[in-house]
Parts: structure tokens; C-alpha cells; sequence
């Protein structure tokens, strides 16, 4: 399916696995997001950060999570009518992200049932995950998307 | 309790309800959020968001989140010596956040118990809410945060 077609309720099958792309996060990247959002030491400093924990300057979970979501509208949302979302669950952040760390997301389908309410829609209920360079799972959430049935 | 106090896990008492700040929600800082993370049209044109069901532009809904962040850094997280957060749960988005929007945001403690794992340690659940200006509420998540306890 090309990436510009419009995707209907039914184009989602639930165990299917498909990857959104990945993002390098740029040291300076990490800490222009932090220094707004996340001022804590390890992501805004690295000279504190290296004498952290975590040995070095670490994105915030906020910023993968965000960077998430872009990847979701650019596969996803922005083909389909979805009318937004209620909410998310099960967010976790498994790993530290580290700069210059390569990230790929990818999306499994968990549930899928028709609206009780609109018959024209449909819900469907995923999980995203992010995975480094090495293949390790840095993070997931969980959540129900609205998409459009296929007419007719 | 002055805001530049150093906080343990003895200062937080199940019940609890903090304020934290305020923010109002600029129309072209909205816009800057989204462009980068959620590019859906009503969080980044306000013409096609007038004609949207939400009647004008709204705020991702992980951009309140990550002003909650900010906020709890401000607050509680950068007053302690916290090492991160496992994850939260339960994000829910149950109002639109409008351009010029002031949203005050609270922190409840939820649960609090001694770490099995670290004697020097203490965990503590909390809900972190966001009302807008006319008193409804327009955002709230859970977690788990670890604090330091009192020395002695």
C-alpha cells in the first residue's frame, strides 16, 4: 500500500507489525526539547550527565514518545479521518535513549472492533514501540485509535 | 515549604493536592509544537481547525503533557535527587486545550510506600491534573516517582 492512499478501519489486522521509520536524536536536539519540557541534569547537561547514572546525556522519555507520535501521524492519522484520541496507557521507558542513538518505531495492531455508536467508524487498538541501533525495546504505549470504515 | 527546599519522601502525605503553575497556550507556540510532533490539521491550521469538528485550533495533547513535565520538574523532580521515571499510565485527554487557553496544573498524591528494593528510598504514586480557565478538567496521568528519604 502506498503511503499516500487513504487507510480504512479495515486495512488493520490485529498481530500485524509494521515499522514507521526511524530518528537519530542529535545531542542539540535532545537538550532544545529537555531545556523546554524535561530540565532535568541528564538531559540538559552533559557534563552532570556523564557523571549521572546513566553515563551520559539521555533524551527525555517525553521526547521519544513525541517523536512517536510524529511517526504515527506521518503512517497513519494524517491518512485516515481520525477524529483524535481519548487517551493513551502502558507507557514505558525501558532504556535510555542516548545521543546519536538510531531509533526505529514500528507499530503492532492488538484489537480492532467496530464503533458501538458510529457505524461509519471503527476502533482500533495498538501498540508503538521504539527500538535502538542494537535491537533493544527503549520504549512502548499503548492506545485506541478511530479510523473510517471502507465504504460500501 | 520554600520552592528551592530540597524535598524527600516524608514530605508527601497520601491526599495531597499541589498546585504547581499556570500556562497559557499561545496560538504559534501550539502551531511550533505540532508541526514538529503532530502535524494533524487542526493542531497546525487554524483555517482547516475552524472548519474542524473542534471548531478552532487545539494543542496536541502531548504538548500538555510535556508542559505537565515541565511543571513537575520545576516543582517536585529537580528539588530531589530522583533517578527517572519507569513509565506513567493512564493518559487521558478529555478537553480540547484552545489557543489562549490558561491551563493550571496540580499534582495529587495517590500512593506512598518505603522502596523493597533501596533502604534510602521511597516511591510515590501521583496524578498530575490540568484544568483550563473555566475549571474543567483537560488532561491527567498517572506514575510512580522514587525519592530520596529523609537522612537520620
Amino acid at each position: 500500500m502506498s503511503a499516500d492512499e487513504i487507510l480504512y478501519w479495515e486495512d488493520f489486522t490485529v498481530g500485524d507489525t509494521v515499522a514507521m521509520g526511524s530518528h537519530t536524536f542529535a545531542e542539540q536536539e535532545m537538550i532544545d526539547f529537555a531545556r523546554k519540557f524535561d530540565p532535568q541534569p541528564f538531559h540538559i547537561d552533559p557534563v552532570a550527565a556523564k557523571d549521572s547514572y546513566f553515563g551520559g546525556l539521555i533524551a527525555s522519555g517525553w521526547h521519544t514518545c513525541a517523536v512517536a507520535m510524529r511517526m504515527l501521524c506521518d503512517n497513519y492519522i494524517n491518512r485516515s479521518a481520525s477524529p483524535g484520541s481519548p487517551g493513551i496507557e502502558n507507557v514505558r521507558w525501558l532504556k535510555p535513549v542516548h545521543a546519536g542513538d538510531t531509533i526505529s518505531y514500528r507499530r503492532v495492531v492488538l484489537e480492532a472492533r467496530p464503533s458501538n455508536s458510529r457505524r461509519d467508524m471503527g476502533l482500533v487498538k495498538s501498540r508503538t514501540e521504539a527500538v535502538n541501533q542494537s535491537g533493544e525495546m527503549v520504549m512502548t504505549f499503548e492506545g485506541w485509535g478511530m479510523f473510517g470504515r471502507r465504504p460500501g
